[in-house]
């Protein structure tokens, strides 16, 4: 086969079989990183480094692996020409990646650009790509349209103004891109910056927030504000998955004391995380939306990194050690048929794990895919093979792009449609279920099934 | 391939040659939950929920997933025919897991019937089975003829009273059903129910259990008793398999204390359990008996169905985080070349760590098969190939179907046949083995090695 | 395909064109623990089973997992031939294990011997390959230049006095035989052994070490001696890798106190070893050597094995538990930039949580082969698969032996690269990387990369 031909990834005639059931079915992503403002302003894009690098983390620390200096990846002194050729000199490194097969996705299909990236074409590909991304058709409104983008939930705070998911429903993507609830900073009390972020909240909605009442007052409000912008789901990013929950005294308790600007210590900030997930689920099951964590990222430990550049720049990692079976059950338990749950874990050892319980708590509680450094061929493959063992193909929730970039959507939503394609089809030559019904879930996992749980019509 | 024709599972030609040698071996099964009393009696089965879902929290945990409501799972209203209908009606939305494989492959291989079970075809499959089930064809005794079972074990508690093993020793069966000595019961100290328990064991045995001793006499006893009756091993199923034991003179006063209905500390409990499994580890060296460790599964972790329905219902779930390895050691060094033992872990993630350690204490600990939500296509194969990379393929014990459900075993064990031939044949064609070998090993795992080891003639 | 024949583990065309660039390559071999002595004394082998089984204590265990008895493995009364005939009439039973195929593959590539290793031929194996191992075309350093090993790093202790390395230097290995720096022994303050250890260090450089400057001026007198002899790593081997290092006061009262025979407690000597390996770290870095870390391994653990033969004869296991993300980053950002450092794991659950870890710290933190019991096709596969999935194919660091035995470097390294051929040529297959760009890594895995990264020149 050659290099990421129509039969990428696509090995058996039951793959390609199933996968032309799929290939062409709208997008529906619940969860992205896209720039809203960029998205609503509908700036293009002013040439491939832009575009394909300048927002995104994993191409950075992928270039520092491969021993490019860091003035040519963050740096404010090189252009993005000259930091687009130090990318593809070394970008025959990054092959067995799947971000080698990405972006050179999104060339293809995009930007209709079949070279292969290297030192040697680097300057083509950089000519021809700015050349097509600056007209309109390249624009991320555009993009979103030729991608067929259904329906993308963006990453939205509570203390963010919204206005751009205003104009968005007056613009040609009316309907089509939704806020999502990610209250992360609100519930980090141990954080250093959780004072002055509660300070901004309140501003934002024009509160005072003296006691736990009018925090979470606030917190319900932006919760409806999205709410009426069309978002379905909140999402929820922790390291150990907390969820116990302490009685409502001790959680006020605990909240004037951060206030107040004592430290908690660490047994008090989980004991607040707890409460704080458990007020989240509720504002989600009395509007029936998904509750989405994904949990076991530890973040930041290249302190190197994290001094000179601050956070989400590479340097996140997770631990096969991390503890989720316990923390999670006082929520499941407690929101038991009455909350829409969808697990998401880093590591891969915990695959088996989360299967299980996701297996264990019914048709509401839904195992996500293969998340982060697992969004790959061999991490898709696995994690599909083992959870559909333990639980059902059909209850999981389809794909996610979590991607920071417009252009790589339909890269991401491709690779796990061709993996599933290739699962199922293994499955169907080996007699373990028979065509139509291979058929039924690729469909059901690549468009019904997110369309219903997560409630997009 | 078609859906579980001949060669389901069997993708080579290698696969099929090694299947040919073992698939018409008898069924040796070391570890089931069988009903001696039903088969016993060979009362016959009203029907295919009966037959396939009354007894089997795995299909009612499915069922959940796929939404449908419990009163047609495990209600008293609904009758069987309308729980199979509901059963039938999601049973598509089970592909991909090994439930799916094994209800067709019981209707297929022990009924003759193809169908596919579905809504459309859910009546003609009740309305033929249930002609066929009530004939004494396919009355329990008769399909553990019709299945070549040469020995099976079943799960017996010290308290109970074996006369329908005593029966089924009388009948066409004598010679192939023989008890297992499980003291779960017994050992769970820190359990509300332990108490009761042990009233129970001493009226069963016709002895007041004041002291230590006259609880370990007692269970002496009963596993004399299984002895007679056939048993050739013991199992004890545990979460962390503690195995530090303290001296006597502390493990009386932890009985004491207990019988007397003080609350034991968890510490206590860990001691008590302890120093119990190397008292039951003596009576199977002395035996000559397999000493069986199945631990890591976290039990009843939905509180709604344990409130409901109560315990083995489903809400089953393992972590990868569960220790073992430090807390086996004392039981397996204390003996070691002395005693049999099979380790059985319930989350993958725990497969070469458990492959280490069978691999280090020589030719009598050895690697169960993949168990539990283990037991599929994926979780056998990857069990097999990581094992034998580390252990040996021919120190391990075969395979047990640990079914509620005599209809299933032969499906159980046909799985493990086929996936079997599939790794050994891959290992041919990889030239890693001569075919020569590849077929010594799979009659040796599928026949001859459980034979010898577990003792069954 | 027919056993071990030219195409062994290489299934597809693409292997097999990615093999043919590689298999040829002269041999790179960072960590060995050959017979340095042996070595430059060049005697040769009086017969197969101390070639290829008197030193080598992973033969051993399989042995005892067959059943053979102690006497036949490491007892003093069996001749050699004895002890070969027992080893072969076992043999088939280790078909499966990588084992089963190094000496088939040794035999075959090293001694022109095809036979089948059974009983049967057991004899004549014997026979012929005596006849052959006593023929100087069989000694030590004839097998290595016969391997076209290149460069290869012994185990060296700084005890050690280092003049067989230096007679090394004059013969006809000249510049191919390194030592490595393992300083495992000095490390170890929570050993009974330590103090008499110091002494022989401090006597060996004729030193009396009062305090820890004397001990780790000595210690770099040592790592300059090595290097002196053409050392270009050094290599340590922990259970947990805690690299917190306490100030120096604190060391020098923790060196005097287990001078002085004091027992320390479990947390002195964590602090101990931190400290040490941040030392040995900065030794490295002034030279620009490789820091090697090996983690996880739980030694010794079949107490009666311990009892009768002592260390290094098998009872060694490594547990998924084992935490290794947040001890290891003290040390990774002590000398972030400025420290090449490779990491190997021992369980395999951890090779996404060292992939991560790797692919955070930048170009000179590297992924190791996969090691120890996770050398075998499916352990290398896999380890490969998702390693390269989450960090990058092109900055590891390639393969190690880690062998005891000269005459099966050869089949660890061929065994790696058929291994690599597959993984790659799948990608290819796959439409992941074109064909050049799988040539270009697998050469780069088997030879350009080890020899730039580790300096072999």
């Amino acid at each position: 086969m050659a290099f990421l031909d129509a039969n990428y990834l696509l090995t058996t005639d039951s793959a390609k079989a199933l996968y032309g059931e799929v290939g062409g079915l709208p997008i529906l992503d619940p969860h992205n990183h896209c720039d809203v403002k960029a998205l609503a302003e509908d700036r293009g894009f002013q040439d491939l480094w832009e575009a394909e690098a300048a927002t995104d983390h994993y191409v950075w620390e992928l270039m520092r692996k491969c021993g490019v200096e860091e003035s040519l990846i963050t740096g404010k002194e090189a252009s993005n020409q000259e930091k687009w050729m130090a990318l593809a000199k070394v970008f025959p490194l990054f092959a067995g990646n799947p971000t080698y097969e990405w972006i050179h996705l999104d060339l293809r299909t995009r930007l209709g650009i079949s070279l292969e990236i290297n030192e040697e074409n680097a300057l083509a590909i950089w000519e021809e790509s700015r050349r097509k991304l600056q007209t309109p058709e390249f624009s991320p409104q555009s993009l979103i349209l030729a991608m067929n983008v259904e329906a993308m939930c963006s990453t939205d705070d509570p203390a963010d103004t919204l206005e751009y998911h205003e104009r968005l429903g007056q613009s040609r993507l009316a309907g089509r891109v939704r806020p999502t609830f990610r209250p992360d900073n609100a519930m980090n009390i141990q954080k250093e910056t959780w004072n002055g972020y509660v300070d901004r909240l309140g501003a934002r909605w024009n509160r005072s927030l003296q006691c736990l009442d009018d925090f979470l007052d606030v917190l319900a409000q932006a919760h409806d504000a999205m709410g009426k912008l069309g978002a379905v789901a909140s999402d929820h990013g922790v390291l150990v998955p907390e969820t116990f929950s302490p009685d409502r005294k001790t959680a006020e308790a605990l909240f004037q004391k951060a206030r107040s600007g004592e430290k908690l210590t660490e047994a008090e900030a989980v004991l607040f995380r707890g409460f704080f997930l458990n007020e989240m689920a509720e504002l989600d099951a009395a509007k029936g939306w998904v509750f989405q964590v994904h949990y076991g990222a530890v973040r930041d430990v290249r302190a190197s990194l994290f001094r000179k550049l601050g956070a989400d720049v590479g340097g996140d990692v997770s631990d096969h050690n991390t503890a989720a079976l316990e923390p999670l059950l006082p929520l499941l338990n407690r929101f038991d048929g009455r909350l829409k749950v969808v697990l998401y874990n880093m590591n891969p050892a915990h695959n088996a794990t989360m299967a299980m319980l996701t297996r264990a708590f019914g048709a509401n509680v839904c195992l996500g895919p293969a998340w982060w450094l697992n969004d790959s061929y061999v991490g898709i493959r696995s994690q599909l093979e083992l959870g559909a063992s333990i639980d059902l193909f059909s209850n999981m929730t389809g794909m996610v792009s979590d991607s920071r970039k417009i252009l790589s959507y339909g890269s991401r939503f491709d690779v796990y449609r061709r993996t599933l394609a290739g699962v199922l089809g293994d499955q169907v030559d080996r007699g373990q279920m028979p065509m139509s019904v291979g058929r039924m879930l690729a469909r059901r996992l690549c468009y019904e099934r997110p369309r219903e749980f997560f409630g997009f019509r």
